[in-house]
């Protein structure tokens, strides 16, 4: 699935707007909203906004807040989040995953990024502005504008991260107006009772068959690196949810399609505490946690309301708090003098997560495995129901759900489904719903963007596929972005290699004939984590790869209005067979392509060769699992789709001899003058 | 010619240690030096500092100072610096052109790159710690350590970026230690009169011939960006010598290789006042500025010592700043209110020169023309010289720079000539002395570094010969090497694509057997100007590329105690044949590569089809040139030596096909569903 959103605008920076996608028009003539007559035309889907906004903007004028900013995230900086934290939603009706709201006391706008513009004309009424564009920098021009000199912007301290804090600090630096975090959010003042109730649900203990390793182990390895540390850091705070879940080896639902539970951790050289709702911890869960009191592996339950209040007062001793800034909120971080903070991008736990040990690296593998098979029969019975018209976009994503479901330790979907026909496809993030859902065709592409929680791992699988006949364009395209996807998971690359720079190579394919796409290239995942697991990718904010990283690689291209190819696969970081210690990567989804849509004749010698391994190992690895469950159909069709291609008559003596014979040769000149 | 030092710290970040160079131990054990017998082992290239350091602790003794700082650069953060300004090579003795000294009343040390290792070791006594390193926290940290909390940290503040000086400001945050501006250099008081007088050469005016536009209109585009800026900045100000020298298209000697002068810009909507010691301004270069006076394009000529003075009244008004930080020392910085300034990383007038224009562009391809021309006879000298014995990397070094000379509007080499033979060319900065210069052989791989300065254009070129049978392992590198450029040179890609995103493309072949290099990929160059232009290039700290940019290409490969290769050309970014306004590469430098180190088996079709291509245009390009001069034994010469490669037989319907295919398709498929 696509990296995140709050990742977008980078890459338009980077990389210029996609070729297939360009950016539209800022002029509010494209907007599907007309409202400029009288009355406003909206679409059905808009929603009525204007006693929320009289309600919100009464209590600012109460509190002299000139204008009141509304971001789309919670305060753990979550990606995904919870019904009860949809501020944003609730107040523009605009359900998108990322924007920024802004009201001042006369006008309202939203900011969102190019993924959902449409989507925002169809749910947003006239009271609010539509910016097409998600910096700050904007942010902050259209509010020095709307409030005059001498006023108040304010905004809830919990919800935006230090950077993002910096940000609207700076835009607004020595402009006479005062940027005022106010604890009290004003959306929840508001909102009142019909704000949904907090998580109640339990929060259990991983079994330890699917953990790495124990809880204690991994906080053994985080104090010893705090004890290295040349800052000697008395605790970590940690706030995003993933470190809490995966440091204790707990699990929730509060976040639809991500198994954590809201909580913060302070972990410090003698203890550990961890604030939840302590009522919700199983029984298991609690002896887990308790089973080392009192002591240096106690955990103490503290309630989540007494976060800030209890690192107040630690930090008030000769302490130094590590924490990682981009999951940390401006209100907690603000509590501990700067003097007393240790800060990197990312805490020492989320650094240690994203590195899997070979206990997580197997389970993960195995969760791909009967992943395959749920993706293998819903490709198989596409192929046999979508000829006879009984397939549309919203039953074909209930299918492959469902398949999933089926499979051993399934937890239900990862993200929603995202099925998409025909032009359908050319809209990023677009998922069917039951209402407005399109027939599949033998006549069109299909795209399924896929993703499965099992209880030993996370699984994110794109495969677009087509069973007519495509036009050459889709068919070149196809074979264009198969090869991004080829060349980038075949390539070696050195230790420590930032993924931003190796990225293109996913793009070359379609740059040479000057085409590309706009989203990112892909993400970290978890192990029964979440699907988009930070800090590990190929976007500039990512961290350099190293091997035990589980990335998923996903070149696209996008044909507005007409058609939308994606080919993503998750692939393991892994030592690579160079004498220096070079990487590369294992790709772990195994599932075939689409044979109808490649163009043999466009891939290299060394492609091609790629493949026939790469199907080699589906067989291996996915027949047995096929057999095992008993599903001979699905069996039958994994082989035919992972026949050997055959290699250019002429192949290819010439470009690959060099690197072989230097295989070869390079140990021995190598050792040679430094033996 | 290499990028410049301070990106190489963040090039080992980046991609690890290249293979062929690992990190030297830091252990003391490596160091020539041995400083533990009495009296100590030192080279007798070592200086002997006792008594410069013994004077210097007395001032700082006297002001209370325990540590002071003192970089490598001067007070327009130039890469080449004037003897002058050489205050870290007259403290210490070193003299790479990187690296920062401390020293406090009883320690003293010097960070360094690991281009500078060794030479640091050759040149530095036994008062200095080598710290092989260059992360500001490094120093930090070892300033903890040798000061106590109490002191006081000093530097000159006209020395240091505003960034390093935030830097030096944070790793001392919160340590009780005081980071503490001191204008008047302290070891400028202590150097005395032993310190080389100012510049004083002329300053002259570039002819008109030379120029891409006069400077009147220059300024008016400049001023043009400040009305239209969101901000409204009432001035620009430019501390960057080639800003001044390109606006005013004014030239001078201050510094070896480089045509500039001292100087700094303040450019407001209304005025121009130009710092400088008007004395040394040539007639024609007085009238020029002086044309317009008085009137909003007259330069008001002003002392260079009194710019921050200037500054310093402007900024009392109602005005706002535009400046670029990273040209920008923290003793001007500071004069100006944080309301007041507009801070981006580069000045509009760096980002504007970075912009060749149509004529800047012939200019820079006609200097290529006649430095090929050089180069060319250099290489048939060499072929001719080196079997005979009769050639020494200095007398070539010698050679070379005299060929150039005798080429037109030439200015003298643009950097120190590199001419490296067997194992000396694996030294990243390795350049001959007279004393000590190996002899080149045919037994030996040689590597050439090497510009010109022509009133045209500045130009560097690296070419690497074997004149003998190289190993199978020298003639695999060097064709990876090539591999690496051809790559990244026939590379299509988006426009506004960051160099840092693409630059592994010169890498993968590199990569694919394990093999790396550990220096940057290019840097921009100059119209008679730096041969290092900033801000172009492919590194994390430099902007897109846009057509129009220069930006060498040089990829290597260096083995240590052997040998080292390196492939450089400088190319011009221009739009590519794709409907979509991509971009691609035109090499500029027309100066074959050694068929004899060309593995031609390794090479796929399109390497050698681009190879051919380049190959026919050198000929077209630079054979009447060679005519012209009247060169018919180097003419001889090119032709041999741009024959055209065989493709192998079977070459290739398969890999090209498809790229053509789609190439006539594309305009009809795409302009289809638009109509």
């Amino acid at each position: 699935m696509y990296p995140p959103p709050w990742t977008a605008a980078w890459l338009l920076l980077l990389h210029g707007c996609a070729a297939g996608r360009p950016p539209r028009a800022t002029s509010a003539k494209t907007d599907i909203r007309d409202c400029s007559v009288d009355p406003p035309y909206l679409p059905p889907t808009a929603t009525n906004t204007t006693a929320r906004l009289s309600a919100l903007r009464g209590v600012m004028r109460a509190l002299r807040v000139h204008a009141y900013i509304v971001p789309s995230t919670d305060a753990h900086m979550s990606e995904y989040i919870a019904e009860r934290d949809s501020r944003l939603g609730w107040l523009t009706g605009f359900t998108g995953s990322a924007g920024t709201g802004v009201v001042t006391w006369d006008k309202a706008a939203l900011w969102t990024d190019s993924r959902y513009w449409t989507q925002a004309e169809r749910q947003l009424d006239c009271n609010w502005e539509l910016q097409r564009t998600t910096w700050i920098e904007s942010i902050g021009t259209w509010i020095l504008e709307a409030v005059p000199a001498g006023g108040n912007i304010s905004l809830d301290p919990f919800l935006f991260s230090i950077d993002t804090w910096n940000s609207y600090s700076q835009a607004l630096q020595g402009s006479g107006r005062t940027l005022l975090p106010i604890e009290d959010n004003l959306v929840d003042q508001v909102w009142g009772d019909q704000r949904p109730p907090p998580a109640s649900g339990e929060i259990y203990t991983l079994p330890e068959a699917f953990t790495g390793s124990s809880w204690q182990e991994k906080v053994a390895g985080i104090r010893l690196q705090m004890e290295r540390h040349v800052r000697r850091p008395t605790a970590v705070l940690l706030s995003g949810l993933e470190e809490t879940a995966w440091l204790f080896n707990l699990r929730g639902d509060d976040i639809p399609y991500n198994p954590v539970f809201y909580s913060y951790t302070l972990l410090t050289n003698t203890n550990i505490s961890l604030f939840v709702d302590e009522r919700r911890l199983s029984a298991a869960a609690r002896q887990s946690l308790r089973g080392g009191c009192p002591g240096p592996l106690c955990v103490e339950l503290q309630p989540y309301g007494q976060t800030r209040a209890h690192l107040r007062r630690y930090a008030g001793g000769n302490v130094t708090v590590w924490l990682g800034t981009e999951y940390t909120t401006y209100g907690l971080y603000g509590v501990v003098p700067p003097e007393k903070l240790l800060e990197d991008s990312y805490s020492p736990v989320m650094l240690a997560k994203a590195v899997k040990n070979a206990k997580e690296q197997e389970l993960l593998r195995a969760a791909h495995v009967r992943d395959a098979v749920a993706v293998i029969q819903y490709l198989l019975w596409l192929e046999k129901m979508v000829p006879q018209g009984r397939v549309d976009e919203f039953s074909g994503a209930q299918h492959i759900d469902a398949l999933r479901r089926a499979q051993e330790h399934s937890r239900g979907p990862s993200f929603q489904t995202i099925s998409a026909s025909g032009l359908n496809a050319a809209l990023a993030h677009y998922s069917p719903s039951n209402g407005s859902s399109r027939q599949l065709s033998v006549d069109e592409m299909y795209l399924s963007d896929t993703g499965g929680q099992y209880l030993d791992g996370t699984t994110d699988i794109t495969r677009t596929v087509h069973w007519g006949v495509p036009t050459p364009l889709q068919k070149e395209a196809y074979t264009r972005v198969l090869m991004g996807n080829i060349d980038l998971s075949r390539l070696v690359f050195p230790p420590n290699t930032a993924g931003r720079t190796v990225e293109s190579f996913a793009r070359r394919a379609l740059w040479d004939v000057g085409l590309n796409y706009g989203h990112g290239t892909g993400h970290g995942i978890g192990n029964f984590l979440s699907v988009h697991e930070w800090p590990v990718g190929f976007q500039s904010n990512n961290i350099p790869l190293t091997a035990g990283m589980f990335t998923s690689i996903e070149p696209g291209y996008y044909q507005d209005g007409e058609f939308g190819i994606r080919i993503e696969d998750v692939a393991l970081v892994v030592k690579a067979q160079t004498k220096e210690p070079f990487l590369t990567f294992e790709v772990v989804s195994l599932v075939p392509y689409d044979r109808n849509l490649i163009d043999l004749s466009l891939l290299s010698p060394e492609q091609i060769r790629y493949l026939n391994t790469y199907y080699e190992t589906i067989r291996a690895r996915v027949g047995p699992e096929l057999r095992r469950q008993r599903l001979e159909e699905a069996y039958g069709w994994l082989q035919r789709n992972t026949e050997p291609f055959p290699l250019p008559s002429s192949a290819d003596a010439t470009t690959t001899a060099g690197t072989l014979a230097l295989a070869s040769l390079l140990p021995a000149l190598l050792a040679g003058p430094r033996a």
